[in-house]
């Protein structure tokens, strides 16, 4: 039953074609159906342009190719995460403008521009975190955020990372994506007041892991306003970087 | 070397009484000393009258009272975290306007008030959760920001949580605390298009694992915008709800 | 808005005092609210005088002893589970007809009486784990199941078990308590084709770390039928097997 | 020593051509051969034409082969979890009828067909859970009972899941299949009374830890009536669900 | 049915009061229930006077007396483990002879006189690991073997351990009790062509992990011959170098 | 300095040619040095025509052939694990009388015959723990014991196990080959009073965790009389048995 | 054997009343008794006046006291650690000169002087660790090294840290002791080029684990030259960097 | 801003071209740019010719070899750590003078010579342990120290390690690279005064646990003076070795 029903099913009450126990009965399967939930769904209602994302595996790739042409002929934006060549060709041959970083394993078709808006610092520990970096970078970008990318400013070597101390200033939110040990979060938690979303990455030797020891690290920073995500998952912090910049832009 | 020193320096300088050579000397040791790092000391001054927090455990009851006294003194702000009742005791035989939370280990000393901004809503999945959930609320409210109690919608009876629909769309940002399956923050990140804090619980039965298990749940969380903070950790959930709150209000 | 409001309204409708818009906003909020949901909260009402469960940690005594006398006087059986000798006295004091096992610490108030269907067997492995097995054992027979005790009969002993196969081969859902190697859940389920559910417990030497051991143990169970549920979790096993019981009895 | 050699070896007793004394001797070793057991091997004899069950992994497909040829040369119906290509090759060249879904990794042959009974939902909460919820679904199919997938309704978008509120009301038996943060077996288990098998997967970012993290969410569900069985085990779950069903239609 | 009804019924078959079937219907059952299983029950039976073992946690100090009485009662020696000063009183009021170690936390009463047999060395890495070497040498004087202690001769000062060179090639069977890095199993191990029981305890600083350590340390021990048991488990080691002793005393 | 060159000293100053504080000095260094370490390597010498074990994991191929050239030159026999068919092919390329066998990863090569002594059983739980199982016996077989193998009796059909009751008596010393649930070993430690001798494997589910399930099991295993080896360590299980085997044999 | 009877020995041979074999027999043990030993005891030796340590823990006050007293009236002086107020009261009734420091749970008797030498830091990341930091502070005074301690300067505020530059550069050697994310070590690291050692500490939220985070964190530190000793371990990093400077005092 | 350009803004003060404040306004940035931090980025200053070290996972062979050409062009030593063939072909391709060690993943260039100081005994347990043992020698080879090679010393075979005393004895540093139990670190430990790196490795049989077994037992050495490094980091033990090393050549 979705809304004009319903409003004929009333019209039909108020014109008293049907009794009110009849529509009492209708209307006890109604909360599940669908009335109201379109509005549930919202995230992709974000804001205009937001792009349709499709997580890639576990999916052939014969599904995501019509998932992507069906969400282009929609009007909208497409973003594809954890994705690999072999989807990209298998995109690339039906549907045009799509655009693939392997490194971020992350595929994007553009069908609408998008207003930017929002200043996101991405910062890594190390060139090895630079994938998973990317990741929230270009979803970030797709999704219409502004990206300043401050990579290999590991805690080792603390004077790399101060030199960019006002482009941290700058940022509204900013990104950490940090291996080994994690570190960096709680040093540019220290250096900001706006809210750091930590991403711990699998890079690293032995007893990383897997990306365990930086988690931890995270998620015991000494530093307020730090939020971790799930291990390498680019995609997340970018996720919940936007919904901050989004409610930074509309909210108040 | 403080400001007014520095600038007595270069006035030297100025007036030929010193060498540059003599300066540059001074001034090699000048960055890890103090001018530029007031501003880097960034947290106390987020905003007018944003409290001294103090984390209580390993302090003495004599050191706590000694810092809380010296704040006071300063006309600031006091909130002190995992306290006790004899901290309080302590405290309240020096210093007049102390709140005691039992239940939430939260002590409070209101100097000055606080204008409130910001909408948070702090849920809960039980009511065994509603102490953490309580340090996090009553650290927002010192800190100025309002906060709206949802407690006891655990998703096993998904309906007390969508009766709360309203309630849950109308903050700017959301605490979600939880324990035995944490799976309370992936609904509400569903419900929701804005940030949603995780804080998982040391609450429940064996495989709870102090905690790890609702902290996997969060981290792995199928919704988008879901950031995490340790386990049992209250107020580090306010710090990071408010480092948003306080980007929203200002940083546009 | 409850059942009456709504047919109300729609009565308002078919009298023409409102007009169909009006109507359309109003039930817009509706599937959130209370309408249909009643069917939702489904366990109480799983059969008649289940009883209203009560988990007692992270509550105070006053707290449990008022939803105790609201159930009372609503005129619903009680279960509470974890409770303690406070907690009995505190209820006693208020409430007559309670009756308490401190091993298995539940208390429990039978304001009606149950008719009893099903039959469940309930083993342990060890006398340690007997506290966990009565928590299930007088759980079920709270709700209204028959409970068959076949406590200490651990597979180091398989004699002891199999002396036993008749008792087990009556049940029609076992449920398997088990600390130290929680090896009895795999010999119990290759002895009955009826469902068993498998609670470890916390019982044993170091490297049982609080439980986990038996948890993997029956876990990895290769014995096909067994379900697990969480450590020292003996209610859990009592929901499960009752669910069981409820549909043996009524779903086909 | 089978049934008929002892009732020829008391017929000897009872024709005294052997001593009392003989025949204790005799007994003695009797427990442990062969006369009661039988009977112990429950469950191939579940109900009529329950399949014998093949586990592949450890197995040649030589081996495999031979065991399906003896099972359908003794009419029997054939059950092979972690198949692979290789082995539905290998078994097609020899047997015929066979069947074999590769997503679940499951072949089958129906040399008998098996009356259905029993209503079993498997849901999943994402699209990559689907192989372990077909092999689930499959088995069940094999075994004589009717599914009914519900697949991707994970409770991040929790609409889509109470859409498919009355096909979760019907089921006697819930397969809840999911990875991540294992959330939906919480849920489902808040809107049904029936049992709920929930099984964890091994998909998702990193801090899945390899399923470890939705095993711990489904055990610490909060929700009633929820048994959990290994990870990404669908055979696991279709033969607790099984045995379940077949208690519902056997054991009144 | 024991053997002696069995006998009687047997007579009753040869004195053709009753049929063969009704003893066929009546040794159905047989296999569970009596009459071989005496022989199952072998630990009790390993050599003469081997004592009755009580597990104490988990019982009442009234269900332990019970027990002990029983069994001096019955004319046995009595082992009881993790035992404490109060059982120690409860039991010295009723039963005279009870000797008490409160370190190893064994109570013992040596009803009968044990021929001693069997060489074992029981070995410490440090002083703290005492406690759990105790529990192991008194539990096998208990049972009968000849016990040479050699503490305090962990690895960190490998000339202690050289010293004792000859009584560890003299004992047949060596338990090797050490916390901290446990490395003193591997060093042994290599020391003797005899078996080595490995016993890690809890003792250490914070990454002992409760045991963790050096439970992997002996787990992964380079030397051949070498079998660990649980964590802090003297009683174990004590059973297993006892069954090594018995197997060299009696199975050649 | 070896035996000679000292008795070359001692001759020299029974000869008054050296004095005895020179000696002295000599023999400071001596301990560290050759003289009576010989004994020390016992483990060749455990008896007569034990093989020299080569573990080939780390090892380059012409490594692993030089050392087996040696070997066999030295009139020794060879025992290799953890081998394959290239390590195979490079030992038959140069020696003769190699023997392999690729399911148990071993290479062994019988210069001289051993007299056989010792009765082991070799069981396993299922037909997936036979290589880990047969590595134990190829070794042991060639260490010089007899075995019995006692295949796929795991304990979810607990018939099968009690059927070769006879063997399992008749053992020495046993050993418990098991994946999954680990269940097997305290079965069996329940049926023998002989020494068990636990491996675990890393055969099945998710949650067996690479074998730490049936690891944890066998550690907690409530049957007295067993020792845990490393998971999937058949060579150390064989170990492990052969110097219990060895003991019974020569040390009473 | 001792030296004096070896001297004896040899004595005798010289004087040609024992045969050359004869002292070829007793030298075969002797490396495994005492002469060359008590070179092997070399931490006493390090320097002039290395304390005797006793780790308290296992031990009875009154041993500890007998091993105080034997060792004062050796001349030696005395470190205990893990000590506690009962252990300081045992002592102080029976010697003169015991310090003791309740924070650090150190005991220590200074009966000669130790010259001073070498410079190490101890840094901290917040007060609540300071426990383990004095903990080696005094170990490290004890053995006769002076310390600078810099406590409270943890990486969520770097400008703490950055002002003490120099006096973290003129150390020779670092420890860094820190709880929650242990990120200090990484940011010390990469300011010198001197060793570090460091420090987990249990201190902090639910999930630092009892100091497994930053144990990880260290471990996985991205600054070259930096050491890991066990959780809560003062003394362990005071053993390794008094190890450092006796190094570099006199190994050039 | 660097040295010349603040002394030419400091000339131009005391030519009065600029104000003070103008000055003050200048340095407020400062501390963040570069003046003071050359200074900082100790490591490659440790000594002459310390080589540029290239950690090289997660980087391209092109992005290595320009790193390669860069520093070589600048006059620096290069060290490139887990390097593979690839790699080794691209950089001699481009450039001259490179050496490459397959099993130790190490690449190396010696633009100039470096003065060889300080003595490192690097010792293996076993020789699976040697390609991580070899990158730390041929890294410190690298940084000018001279390393003696003490491999496949394990503790079950104390005496091959004993017998090494003397090397171990006149070493300045000990690196310790052990996997298995580890056990190597702590009698090594106690046969030196000197400082310990131990490293452990993934080398071994299943509940190694990739490394976490000797990495526990390393943290909890019974002896003194052991710093632990990351599993399989022979390279961060040649980092604090070093460290160590030129520590006891330029502190004093």
């Amino acid at each position: 039953m979705n809304k004009d029903s319903l409003r004929a099913l009333l019209q039909e009450l108020a014109d008293n074609k049907v009794s009110v126990e009849e529509v009492m009965e209708s209307l006890k399967v109604l909360p599940f159906q669908d009335m109201g939930f379109a509005k549930l769904d919202s995230h992709r209602a974000l804001r205009d342009n937001f792009p349709e994302v499709i997580y890639c595996p576990g999916k052939t790739v014969a599904e995501i190719v019509m998932l992507v042409e069906k969400t282009v002929e929609a009007g909208q934006n497409v973003l594809a995460t954890r994705a690999n060549p072999e989807i990209y060709e298998g995109v690339r041959a039906r549907v045009s403008g799509a655009q693939f970083d392997q490194r971020a394993r992350v595929l994007w078709i553009m069908t609408n521009s998008v207003a930017i808006r929002g200043r996101v610092a991405v910062l890594t520990g190390g060139t090895a975190d630079i994938p998973v970096a990317e990741e929230a970078a270009l979803c970030l970008e797709t999704m219409g955020a502004s990206v300043n990318r401050i990579y290999d400013v590991g805690v080792a070597g603390i004077h790399r990372l101060l030199t960019r101390i006002n482009d941290i200033r700058q940022a509204q939110v900013l990104i950490v994506v940090a291996g080994m040990d994690g570190a960096l979060a709680s040093v540019v938690g220290g250096l900001t007041s706006h809210p750091v979303v930590a991403v711990p990455t699998s890079v690293g030797y032995g007893a990383n892991f897997g990306g365990l020891a930086p988690l931890l690290t995270m998620l015991n920073s000494c530093a307020p306003g730090v939020g971790v995500v799930n291990i390498d998952n680019g995609f997340g912090a970018a996720a919940l970087a936007f919904a901050i910049i989004n409610a930074i832009n509309t909210d108040t």
